[in-house]
C-alpha cells in the first residue's frame, strides 16, 4: 500500500425509475438549469421527457444545450460555456452518455471561472470552482458520473486531452439500467473492453509489488463485467446482466481500484488514443486491439502479473509464469472474437504500414503524458503484435 | 442488483505521516476545535502531540474533551454536547478508534440540535445537520472513520444502539497505519473478526440472489483481513499487513459491500450484542463465537451461500453443498483458533446455563432491529452450537 487521497462524493442514486429524481437532486443547487444532451437519441428512448419532466416538476428553469458529438470537442464545449454565462446557469443536468458528461464538466468549469476554458486542459490553469453538475447516465463505460475526470479535443490543434479535477465530480449520478437495454451489441461489447481496460491499467502498472484489496477487486469487477457481457450478449434486456454491468462499469473507474497502489501508467490508453483519432474506430475497439498485444510485449519483460491475471480471471493453472501469461493472453483475446470486438490492426483495415506514423502520433502523447518507458522501438513492437 | 443510493462523501487521506494534515482539513470548517479523545493511549504513542501541533499549527483555539470510554456511553457524550454548546465549538477533531469517533458523532449530532441526542438512536427525531467531524483513527475495525454510523450504550435503560444518518459521514479522516503497530495481538485478531463480520454479514443475508459485484469484494477483503492478520501476527511492525489491514478494514463498511445487494439483515450482531454487554468480552471476541455456530444453523436450512463462502474463500473443493458449508466452517472456526480468538461460549466462561437469560436478550434486541426470523427456539439452537 502506497500513500493515498481518495475522495468521490458523488452521490449515486441507482435502479428502474430513478431518473424522475433528476429535478430534486438538481434543484438542490439552483433554479436555473442548463440540459446539456448530445445527438438527439435521449428523446427517441423517452429519456429526454422524463429528466425534462423532472426538472420542471422541481421548478426549474430550463436552457437546453443539445449537440455533443462522441469525442466531445471544444468549440461545442465554449458555446456552453457562453451560453451558461449568459443565462446565469446555476447547475447543470448531464443527459447521456460519457461525451455529454465529459463535455459538461467542461462547460462547468468554464462557466464558474474567467479565462479559457481550455487551460485547464493543457494544465496552464486548475479547477478550484466549478458549476455543480448532476447528471442522468445512459452509456456505462467510460466512468464519468462518478469521478473528476473529463476528456476534451482540441479540434484546431488535434489534441484530445483528460484531465481529472475534484470539483468535477458530480454531485449526484443517476443511473438507470433500463435505459441501456437498447445499446447494441457491437458497443456493449466495446464499453466492456473500456470498462476492462480501466480497470486492468492500473493494475499492470501500479508501482508497489503487494496490492491484494486492490488486485481482488480489480480481478473480481473484470469476471463480472465479461459474465454480465454474455448475459447481455444472449439477451440485451437481461434486468440483471444489464443492472450489474452498469454499477461494475462505475466501479472499475471511480479511482478505488488505484487507491493505495502509488503511481500507475495507462501504456494501453496512450496505445489506442493514436487509432481512434486517425481511424475513427470505436475507443473501446481499439482498447480490444491494443491490450492483449500490450500485455505480450509485457509478458517477454515480466510475465508475473500478466500470469496472476490469467490464473484469478480465466483459472489457467499453469505453475509456469511465462506459459500461464500466454495462456491468459490467448484467452482474453478469444473473450474478445467471442464478443465481437476487433483484436487486430488487420481487423479494423489499418494497414501495417501505417504503424510508423501512428507510433509518431503515440510517442507525442507519451511525451504529454510523462511516460518515459517506452521508446519508439517498444511501440512499432507492440503495434507489430496486433498487425 | 436493487435499486440503491450510496452517497459517502468521507474524503480518505492515508499513509504514514498524515496526521500533520489533521489542522489544514480541521480548519476548512472553523476556528473552534473540539478534541476529542479517549482515555490518553494517544498520549502515551505520540499521536496526541502530532494532532495537537498541527490544530495549533493551522491556528486552531482548541477545546479538549478526553475521557471516552470503549463503548461509549451516553452521559459522557452529553457532556461533549454541553461542551460544545458552550464553547461555540465549530469542529470536531476526533483522535482514537471506533469509540472516540462514534461519541463524536453524537456531539456533533447533538450541538448542531436542540433536544435530546438520544431521540436520535431512538429514532424520535433525525439528525439532519451535524457539527462538521475530521478524524485520526488508531485502531482499524469498525469503519466508523468512512461511514454515517454510531453506536452509543444508554447506561440508564442499558440500551446500546447504533444508527445511522448521511450527515455524521466524517469530512475527513487520517489513516496512518504506523499508529497501528503497537495494538496487541488480541485486539488484533478481534479487529480482524469485527471487520471480517461486516463483510459477511451483508454477503450472508441480502435480498438477491445473484450479487457478483458485492460477493467478490466481500470474499477479496475477507481473504485480505485473513492474510493481513497472520502477517501482522508474526511481525506487529509488518508494514503492508498493517496498512493494508487498516484500508481493508475500511472498505469492509463504507457501505459498498450492501450498496446494491437489497435488505440485510445482521443476525450475528444481534446474537453477540447480548454477549460484549453482560459479559464484557470483545466485541470482535463475541463474534468470532457466534459467527461459525449462526454459519452452521444457517447452512441446516440453506447451505448454498455458505457453500460459496467455502469455495471461494478457503478453497473448498466438495461439490456437495452441505458438505462444502461445513468445511468451509469448520475452516473458519479453525482459523480463528490460530489466530487466538475464542470460538465458544465456554473459551469465555460464559455458562451454557445462561443461555436462556442471554436469548431474553437478543430477542429484544431482535424486536428493536426489525429482524423477525429468529424466534426463541432458533436463538437457543444458535447458542447451542457455541457452548
Amino acid at each position: 500500500m502506497r500513500p493515498f487521497t481518495f475522495h468521490n462524493p458523488t452521490k449515486i442514486i441507482f435502479g428502474s425509475g430513478t431518473i424522475p429524481q433528476l429535478g430534486n437532486e438538481a434543484s438542490r443547487f439552483g433554479n436555473k438549469v442548463l440540459l446539456v444532451y448530445g445527438k438527439g437519441s435521449i428523446k427517441r428512448n423517452g429519456v429526454y421527457d422524463q429528466a425534462a419532466e423532472s426538472l420542471r416538476a422541481a421548478g426549474l428553469d430550463i436552457v437546453e444545450f443539445p449537440g455533443v458529438k462522441p469525442n466531445p470537442v471544444l468549440s461545442h464545449a465554449r458555446e456552453g460555456i457562453v451560453l451558461a454565462k449568459q443565462e446565469k446557469i446555476e447547475v447543470i443536468a448531464a443527459v447521456g452518455g460519457g461525451s455529454v458528461i465529459d463535455e459538461s464538466k467542461a462547460i462547468a468549469a468554464g462557466a464558474a471561472n474567467d479565462g479559457d476554458v481550455w487551460d485547464f486542459y493543457t494544465k496552464k490553469a486548475a479547477v478550484e470552482k466549478a458549476l455543480p453538475i448532476v447528471t442522468v447516465l445512459t452509456i456505462p463505460a467510460t466512468g464519468t458520473e462518478m469521478n473528476g475526470g473529463t476528456v476534451i479535443t482540441n479540434e484546431n490543434t488535434n489534441e484530445k486531452i483528460g484531465v481529472t479535477y475534484q470539483p468535477l465530480h458530480p454531485k449526484a449520478s443517476i443511473l438507470d439500467p433500463t435505459v441501456t437495454y437498447t445499446i447494441p451489441a457491437d458497443y456493449t461489447a466495446y464499453s466492456a473492453a473500456d470498462a476492462m481496460s480501466h480497470l486492468l491499467e492500473g493494475y499492470f502498472n501500479n508501482s508497489d509489488p503487494w496490492t491484494p484489496i486492490q488486485d481482488r477487486y480489480v480481478e473480481g469487477l473484470v469476471k463480472t463485467i465479461m459474465e454480465c457481457t454474455e448475459m447481455i450478449l444472449k439477451d440485451p434486456s437481461d434486468a440483471q446482466g444489464r443492472a450489474t454491468m452498469m454499477w461494475a462499469a462505475t466501479l472499475a473507474w471511480n479511482r478505488l481500484a488505484v487507491a493505495g497502489v502509488g503511481k500507475t501508467e495507462f501504456p494501453c490508453h496512450m496505445l489506442e488514443h493514436p487509432l481512434s483519432a486517425i481511424y475513427d474506430i470505436a475507443h473501446g475497439a481499439g482498447l480490444a486491439i491494443v491490450m492483449p498485444a500490450w500485455m505480450t510485449f509485457q509478458s517477454r519483460r515480466d510475465p508475473a502479473k500478466i500470469a496472476q491475471f490469467a490464473r484469478n480471471v480465466f483459472d489457467v493453472a499453469e505453475k509456469d509464469d511465462t506459459a500461464a501469461a500466454e495462456k491468459g493472453i490467448a484467452a482474453l483475446k478469444s473473450w474478445f472474437d467471442k464478443i465481437g470486438t476487433p483484436t487486430s490492426l488487420s481487423a479494423v483495415n489499418i494497414p501495417a504500414d501505417d504503424i510508423a506514423k501512428i507510433t509518431d502520433r503515440t510517442l507525442a502523447l507519451a511525451k504529454v503524458w510523462g511516460i518515459t518507458r517506452y521508446t519508439q522501438e517498444t511501440i512499432v513492437e507492440i503495434y507489430g503484435i496486433c498487425k
